[in-house]
């Protein structure tokens, strides 16, 4: 069920956000927006439209929202690939969008996807809690969310001393926590209605989701995850399995994996494939 | 009058620009965003402010959407100067933010200062009408707005010929024009009023704008200028100047800041600011 459902957003919330980039003006740039946007789980969509469904909104009031979480993450990625950055020359198993489109392209593609999120977290549809939306979205962003994670990210690459378990942690609740945590909550935020449980979930399931991905780096296959895998082994990278070894990180996962369903228990059966999101994160091959 | 109203705004809005700022985490990323923040004419901040004043809104109100216009712009420059867009090293006098902190944190602060600037414009002080100031800033500065001027410009460096007036014209009213239009809207935007008149006096004022400014990269003087000068003849590329002469181009400014004016009359006395405005942007020197 849960895959199923999965499944169903990857196509709903796709279809929502190229929809969204086939109303900007045709060249380049909307090629390179429309081309950043393709594939990716839709995770985070998948949680705005669940956290959504909890308080009985529909798709049709909270799907832009989902395709706002999602242009907001296919920015991240365009811009964490350039060769400033990351310098990934692979992504979803595709060339990433500086390859295909040019640096500067790929700069702008991400800027104007940004800009997009936004845009879209205006859409009347979400009703009358979209301004506190936007400024939930401005906070998991910005220089105190992603992006605040993601340079803490670039220092550790120079740092004398590889991070420890406090410092990723703090790496990781910036770099890829905020968003999810944004995603998870967004449906009590559309509905004014308190967030606490959905954040205790969301705080717990994306700390997984980073643990899971650490292992995947180690024990992956390139094929599956679409991207190069072993970099931060090669790069010497502290990560969650080099301080808590392979089995250790797993156990981890597990434990807040269960810490997140339990956050759950306020809402009952109806927040089951939540739940199951939960599991599916720690269990994932990609 | 207009000169000290200027003034006046260039220090209001910077504060309360670097204020927020200040309220994101201690750090480099921080630090570049605060230096990219410094200095500039801050008329964008001023046309908020002025727009809202015309419908009675004050500056505790109205403070927020200016700091997010001049975080949107300030982001905009950082992302144009860029190795891989425009290539500057100097802008406001002083070393550009990828010179000065590296290109990955110039990357980073840029994209934090766009997500400041949504995140300002979620102020509650702006009242009932800021989510469409959201949107509206969204429009302006996306893929159909400013960023679709800079990737017109990027396009044109490469084209086989020099573009035309009506494609100059097109570059402009993206990249410039569209966060003017934004910034002089704005006061209309947040008092619900209709937005036609200062729609069609930003038109005006922005094409006069840039005109003045390729009018300076002929005539000025670098140090009052404060970035290099003589770059679009050097490389080739077409400007007002080159399309209309520089007694031509004059004209054309004069014409525009007087079309500007005339656009202001349902205001009466209230938009004398605003008319100075005009007459500033083809005199300015800098």
């Amino acid at each position: 069920m849960f895959a199923a459902r999965l499944a169903e957003v990857q196509d709903s919330a796709a279809a929502a956000l190229q929809a969204a980039i086939a109303r900007q003006p045709a060249g380049e740039l909307r090629d390179a927006m429309a081309y950043a946007a393709q594939g990716g789980k839709r995770l985070r969509a998948f949680l705005v439209l669940e956290s959504a469904a909890l308080f009985g909104l529909g798709e049709a009031q909270a799907m832009p929202a989902a395709a706002a979480v999602e242009a907001l993450h296919a920015y991240s990625l365009v811009h964490d690939d350039l060769p400033a950055m990351d310098d990934d020359d692979l992504r979803r198993g595709q060339p990433t969008v500086h390859v295909k489109f040019g640096e500067a392209t790929a700069i702008l593609a991400g800027d104007a996807l940004q800009t997009l999120a936004f845009g879209l977290c205006t859409d009347a549809a979400l009703g009358p809690h979209r301004v506190e939306l936007v400024a939930a979205l401005a906070q998991a962003s910005g220089a105190a969310g992603m992006v605040y994670g993601q340079m803490l990210d670039i220092a550790a690459e120079t740092a004398a001393e590889p991070l420890d378990l406090a410092a990723i942690t703090r790496l990781q609740a910036g770099k890829t926590g905020a968003l999810i945590s944004f995603a998870a909550e967004a449906g009590a935020i559309l509905a004014g209605a308190d967030r606490a449980p959905l954040a205790a979930y969301a705080r717990a399931l994306g700390l997984a989701f980073q643990i899971a991905d650490d292992i995947l780096d180690v024990t992956g296959d390139e094929a599956a995850a679409g991207k190069r895998l072993h970099k931060d082994a090669e790069a010497g990278k502290a990560t969650f399995v080099s301080l808590l070894g392979l089995d250790g990180a797993r156990a981890r996962a597990a434990e807040l994996a269960a810490e997140a369903e339990a956050a759950l228990a306020p809402y009952g059966e109806k927040a089951e494939t939540l739940r199951a999101a939960a599991r599916y994160v720690i269990a994932r091959d990609n």
